[in-house]
């Protein structure tokens, strides 16, 4: 079982991700890791080694994949 | 079974973003869709209706999600 790891900071742009990430990742193969950066300020260094430099990001078998880069005004309004 | 399109333009960055979605994606719930924007551009219009604006990009559930945006100059060493 692989680990994917996906870092967020609570916004909208990140949680609609996460949701996408629930539903389409493969759990008999990988287990999904949840780190909210803004709670847990204590990963960031872990992310950085990672590669991760914006959120969301998904971290899997070593590579990194940044989701949406930031949040549109528009998506913050909804 | 729900469809998942991925869009992308055969660049290193996309190729990477594919090779870790035909990984992760849930074979059991989701069909992958591949389209090569490059090769197919008959497809771009409907890449465009579903709110793609950068390639490398998945459709999931009707919603867009953008991974890495473009690809960096460092990328393309590789």
């Amino acid at each position: 079982m692989s680990k994917a790891i996906f870092y967020h900071a609570g916004c909208p742009v990140c949680l609609g991700a996460e949701q996408m990430l629930l539903n389409t990742i493969d759990k008999n193969k990988y287990t999904l890791e949840i780190v909210h950066l803004g709670n847990d300020s204590g990963c960031i260094e872990e992310a950085e080694s990672f590669g991760v430099n914006s959120v969301p990001a998904l971290v899997v078998d070593g590579q990194v994949f940044h989701i949406n880069f930031g949040a549109a005004l528009a998506d913050l309004k909804k």
